[in-house]
């Protein structure tokens, strides 16, 4: 187990009706006047919006409005935010969505002390100042809730690259799942794979087993990993029979949240996350793929790739996951899975052209995380994105 | 899946040699002047000590040193602490140590700002200001490193009463697991049963399985239970084998740290604690008895009386950690799984006399959190001591 440093300090208020108590944790936290950034209709069409704002104003927390956020939030958008948060003077921001509209708010939150957010995002440094953020989440998937990362993409530059600070991290999020009871089941569906594939990115560094008992290096980590995969996993299976299952739809949540907040990575050295980059470069190039079907297309055929490179783990996750015993079988489950759940599985889906390929390959090669696992050179990330044409 | 919150801020520094940080981690926190809080020689006669006060010296934190803490530490010996507290007038508590020597440290750290530090423990109330507490793991088993309690004996009134509140989390926590790479077996295995035990309180208050499909209400929060339990078992099993093994005090160290951080209890109403409930009760009584001993005793015999009334979870268990069929198969595997790492499994091995009983059980029933699965009157839990006398 390698040493690694665990900081998850956010506070989270689960479950049904926690979204009343959104003014009084702001309030608790001495917010006067915050920025309420989010998507498109669909917090006002859920009633999330209006429930929020009741709060705040019962709470006596002044807000004003910044909404619009799309999929995959571009810097031009997150430089509406900062004035918009400098305009009206705001304390803090309060994102009322998914990952996106987080990311944006995370974004926001930094960007108004920062001369210029994207040279800050190519230093690769964590940003030490921000604006105190607040979450109500509204779409399970990104993690984006309880972490210290936020994606934006330079669509000039076709790059969606990540900003981290500990001051990212949300002090409050608030978890209610009946927000999320009329999520389309697309978007369900693409939200858990994209959590699955965060515990999965960490997953495959799990070191080699010891022969005489089968115990990994990294076996406290990789049995939570497990955890949360089978979780997500059987939570999904019962959503797709069930969209309004209250009790799935938390389950769901809880498990994502755990999915990208430094637990899945213990020891494993930051994981991998090369099917991240391939799916940045993909979606950074074409903005309308959703992060989590995209990944859904990359993830299986990076398996396939690297599966016979590394086969301890990759049987062990056949074995435990799939209930299957070999490492191919526990590819093909997955994306049998990925299937099930109407997820798409070809890069035809967004009719990308193969003359593409070089560009996305180009971007994906700049990652600094890619090929940990197993080393990658650029024919072999051709023939990963080739293989799902 | 019930409501709850969750909140765990301890920024954990995980790894070989990390304790080397401990004097820059207590610097980026502006610590000057802190109190040492240590045991007996064993952090002495390992190097820990010295290591630590060579990296706060290295810092420039001043430290006094505050030794001699023992197992079941006593009220007694907290106001002693209080009393260097001020006297040296630090700013901050380091613990060096395990779970006791951490839990009197938070309670010293507590009652600096208390008139009388056994009245706010019986109002039952968490406190809300204390010095900022650090700590240096050397024993792993109580979870006490990330979470918000610390258990203090009253002698006189033979009451072992906990104490809680956010500002008692630790600021930093330091796992260094070399530290422990000297640990006695016997102390090993009672830690690693101590953490195994509150997961189980919390994971048997799971509730019924659907029928057709087998999943429970907290899903999410039984998988992580399920993982951690794996974790420590396998753990304690390689450990049995070689002591000086570092992955498996690393996994072991991890894996306790999780047991008791408000993960394992998530959505699951605060869990049970009557098997810590009965401990405590005997361990109040009986200083001598050490915590995680007491609990090998207790919990399988706690389990025995209440298995047959709620079979799913029970079943569950048997299944998923055991590989076995039947609740009672469950039941006789834990059991058998803590005689094979040597615990005891009667109370004769302290010599406790069945006179001793009526006032223990006394004790018990007045916990809050005591028989929450299934309810126990004063006869019940005379069997469940009575059992194994």
């Amino acid at each position: 187990m390698d040493n690694f440093i665990y900081h998850a300090p956010t506070r989270i208020v689960f479950g049904r009706n926690t979204v009343s108590q959104t003014g009084a944790e702001l309030a608790a936290h001495n917010v006067r006047r915050t920025l309420l950034v989010t998507g498109g209709s669909a917090a006002m069409r859920t009633g999330a919006y209006a429930q929020v704002t009741a709060s705040l104003d019962g709470a006596g927390v002044m807000h004003t409005l910044f909404s619009g956020v799309t999929p995959n939030p571009s810097l031009d958008l997150v430089e509406k935010g900062i004035a918009a948060a400098h305009a009206f003077a705001v304390d803090s921001v309060l994102a009322i969505g998914g990952g996106s509209v987080i990311d944006c708010a995370k974004a926001i939150a930094a960007g108004v002390f920062l001369e210029d957010y994207w040279a800050q995002v190519e230093t690769r440094r964590p940003v030490t100042q921000a604006l105190p953020v607040f979450t109500v989440l509204t779409l399970s998937g990104t993690g984006s809730e309880m972490n210290e990362k936020a994606v934006i993409t330079n669509e000039p530059l076709a790059r969606k690259w990540s900003l981290s600070g500990l001051c990212l991290c949300p002090r409050v999020s608030i978890i209610d799942p009946q927000l999320q009871s009329s999520v389309p089941w697309h978007l369900t569906a693409a939200g858990g794979i994209d959590a699955m594939t965060h515990v999965m990115e960490n997953y495959f560094r799990g070191r080699t087993a010891r022969a005489a008992t089968g115990y990994f290096q990294e076996e406290t980590t990789l049995q939570l990993c497990e955890g949360i995969l089978r979780a997500i996993i059987m939570s999904l299976d019962e959503l797709q029979r069930d969209g309004s299952d209250y009790t799935a739809r938390a389950n769901l949540a809880w498990a994502a949240s755990w999915g990208l907040n430094g637990l899945s990575g213990s020891g494993l050295s930051g994981g991998d996350w090369t099917s991240h980059a391939l799916e940045h470069a993909l979606s950074g190039l074409h903005p309308q793929v959703p992060h989590g079907e995209g990944l859904a297309v990359i993830f299986p055929s990076w398996m396939e790739q690297v599966c016979h490179s590394v086969p301890d783990i990759f049987t062990r996750f056949a074995r435990t996951i799939w209930g299957v015993s070999t490492a191919e079988e526990g590819v093909a489950a997955t994306r049998q899975a990925f299937s099930r759940w109407g997820a798409p599985d070809r890069l035809s889906r967004w009719s990308i052209p193969a003359s593409d390929i070089p560009r996305m390959v180009q971007n994906a090669l700049s990652y600094r995380a890619l090929g940990r696992i197993v080393p990658l050179s650029a024919e072999d990330v051709t023939s990963i994105y080739t293989r799902v044409l």
